[in-house]
């Protein structure tokens, strides 16, 4: 049995979908999404986001947690603030141990419908079908994570790598101050 | 007395530079740069970068963390990249409570220099200067790390801004799945 945890970061809501492959029988744990409020400063959007992604991948505990690698499109300022979302999703599952994955959307579309130019709204159809929901996910944003959970189970087990990990330490830390006080 | 991180994060190098200003005397209590191994994968480096940063804001104790905006001169794939690791910076940070502020890098380099348009090497030599260093920092990013904090210490307490906050609690996390199995 395989439990993937795909995620879909954002600044103000980030989706999320937890797939179980048993045998060749895939179905859906849980999905949903984060709401980061608005009126709050990027730094504590990013720590409520963080919290609620680490309570989950605890909850879950996925064997891997698979991200859509989103390029294009995008300007730069939106990349940053992506980016800002996706590392502290990232470090929710590097936390405990747990590989992260990114697929392209190319490479999620083939997986969910065959084609790596199918429509949005094929993308969530075929969800809803392949993990036999009643009908679609109701959130895009779950719907996305959930179709990269699904890519990533569906990968057999050699192209789907690494495994678990012991918990990282720290960095090295060069100072770099000619004459620093004792700090 | 008030203490400024600032910090310049990257995938690779992460600067940081620790400064105090007493009265109207600026001096660097710490600085240096945090080295993520280039052979692990990115979650592990973020994982690094993340407990290297949660060990100097723990100890420094900084009343605000300080960060250059960087929006031009990067495409996207750099840009999300240097927003993973401007991520979990931030979430250092939040975690204790201490605000985040962004800068331009025009700001930094006025506050610095006096004039928006400085070269870097003159920033560097300025950095020196302005914390009585007997040399400028021997790392660029320990430079432009120190740079961003002395421009924030160098706003007065009004434009300073916001103080810190408690705990940040999770996001409102919102099940999405027509049919969910308990989760």
């Amino acid at each position: 049995m395989l439990v993937v945890m795909g995620i879909d970061p954002g600044v103000a809501n980030t989706g999320f979908g937890v797939v179980r492959l048993a045998g060749t029988q895939m179905s859906a744990i849980d999905g949903g999404v984060i709401e980061a409020p608005g009126d709050e400063p990027p730094e504590r959007r990013l720590a409520r986001i963080h919290a609620s992604l680490a309570e989950l991948v605890e909850w879950h505990d996925p064997a891997a947690v698979a991200l859509e690698d989103v390029y294009f499109g995008r300007n730069v300022r939106s990349a940053i603030g992506v980016g800002q979302a996706r590392g502290v999703a990232m470090l929710a599952a590097a936390d405990r141990g747990i590989p992260c994955f990114d697929y392209t959307p190319q490479a999620v579309k083939m997986a969910v419908c065959g084609s790596g130019a199918a429509a949005k709204d094929q993308v969530q159809r075929m969800v809803g079908s392949l993990l036999s929901l009643p009908e679609p996910p109701r959130s895009d944003h779950a719907a996305d994570a959930l179709a990269v959970a699904i890519c990533h189970a569906s990968h057999g087990p050699q192209q789907r790598g690494r495994g678990r990990f012991a918990k990282v330490a720290a960095a090295t830390v060069t100072a770099q101050l000619p004459e620093a006080e004792a700090g």
